[in-house]
């Protein structure tokens, strides 16, 4: 099969209670496409400046992902400045440089086209709707937004949830949507919107998979320092989707294995700053750390 | 074996965002006993007044508890009254009237002292240490406490920690406890001071056992509505406890198995009022729901 990812590619600025970064490489095509390489070759979509890295896009290119779909533009990479407290699932904004990213209209290039999986990260829900109009009926579309998108641009988040197959969302994020302060009420409001399949994202709770036929809980990974947050989510969705892929199947059983990747993924994310983690990690890692997930939440 | 149950019986006055319910009965050990008797016999510890319903004492003695050890006074009940807000997690005390609970020192009734397995409920820690001076070398010891306690008498705590097995408490009460942020490291302080297990409540997203030997975590059902959040720790702690009596063993894979019973007990007694769907609830509705948290959580 094939998978190809929209999703930005940019410099962030981050600042954790112990420690900051300054303009390293993060973005959530960039830590979706890298949790997804180690199961599949995805393709990416998305813009970059003249600035982008040469490294970052060898490393791409190293772990097998298909970078034709990521275009260098003149001028600047989009920039995000944010903060951390010791709550490591709230965040604040502290400045976003849009740069090469605006006015950007993603263009597919003829080949990716044709993929089998599409993921939507985080862009603007307008675009997010112009690449599904470029794509010839893939067999699994999904996505994923923002508070950004949901406060400003609610209608057409709903207009593109209603060609999309995966919903993916943090909790906040889904109670927000859906204008209901339960989360399996609001899951299933959502749900009626077009998707099979919503998957809640809670951090250090875990995930939750709420489907027309099936629900699924998966925890977060115990970690004893979380070094920096960022990417957690788009590398939950890399190894989702990644792990997909791969076993060319979208039985109710490999979305399970999904997730536990995806939690797999997102745990070794957020032990280093921004990409670091994933330069190192091995296949062998992963593989390890599925079986102490079903290890952790064995009975019987 | 034999559980007994040290812990409060009294009334409660409870508001939620959507009903309002005055004096109805509550209490620690009264929701603990009621969800461990649908396992086991428990012997239960406390004080009540005489306006304490005559009812709810002969559905303990229907639901075969031993009352032996509740001692009946002149006076009040026991009285607390709390809101909660749209978090069932989060809740406010409105008052709290002592009454027959004032200088009370439980006197455990001699057939008690040689219980298998003590709960220490949430009290005052120095009752509870009282408590482990009149009992002979038992089995297990488990014990509550709240975060009122943690801030007045944490060295109190401290000094019943060292003679306690099994350590129950919410994910806030760790971290003030532990001093430590992070619930991980927080929780590997605590066992460095007496249990060989703590047990993470965290409401909505379940719980986690954090073992010297093994860790496990267990979902919390997924609820649609909340009616009322109180008991639900106590109900866990009993549904765990009761288990674990009678299976007669302290191995870790009947650890694993009581946690989800835990669980399961905590998800009937959020729906409804006080406990009153601990007044309906089969056997055979709780082993039914067992079964869908193991479904909740398979993978491979």
């Amino acid at each position: 099969m094939s998978l190809v990812i929209i999703g930005t590619f940019n410099f962030d600025t981050i600042e954790t209670p112990r420690a900051r970064r300054e303009m390293i490489v993060g973005g959530s095509g960039t830590y979706c496409c890298l949790a997804a390489s180690f199961f599949t070759n995805p393709k990416i979509v998305g813009v970059v400046g003249e600035d982008f890295p040469e490294d970052t896009i060898e490393l791409f290119k190293k772990k097998g992902i298909d970078v034709q779909g990521l275009e260098i533009r003149s001028g600047k990479t989009f920039h995000w400045e944010g903060r951390y407290g010791d709550d490591p699932n709230k965040r604040t904004t502290i400045k976003t440089e849009v740069n090469v990213l605006k006015d950007y209209r993603p263009q597919l290039p003829v080949e990716y086209k044709t993929s089998d999986i599409v993921f939507l990260a985080n862009i603007d829900p307008e675009l997010q709707d112009d690449i599904l109009a470029q794509v010839q009926k893939p067999e699994l579309i999904a996505m994923d937004s923002m508070n950004f998108w949901i406060k400003s641009k609610a209608s057409s988040i709903f207009k593109v949830l209603e060609k999309v197959d995966v919903f993916f969302a943090n909790d906040e994020e889904v109670i927000m949507l859906a204008e209901e302060a339960n989360i399996v009420k609001a899951g299933k409001k959502i749900l009626e919107r077009g998707p099979s399949l919503i998957i809640i994202k809670k951090g250090e709770h875990g995930a939750l998979l709420l489907g027309k036929e099936f629900t699924f809980g998966v925890l977060a990974y115990l970690c004893e320092e979380v070094i920096d947050p960022t990417g957690a989510g788009d590398s939950f969705a890399g190894g989702f989707l990644g792990y997909l892929d791969r076993v060319k199947s979208f039985k109710e059983e490999e979305f399970r294995k999904a997730a536990v990747y995806g939690s797999v993924l997102a745990s070794f994310a957020i032990e280093d700053f921004g990409i670091d983690r994933f330069k190192s990690l091995s296949y062998s890692e992963i593989e390890k750390r599925f079986i102490e997930f079903k290890k952790m939440v064995s009975f019987l």
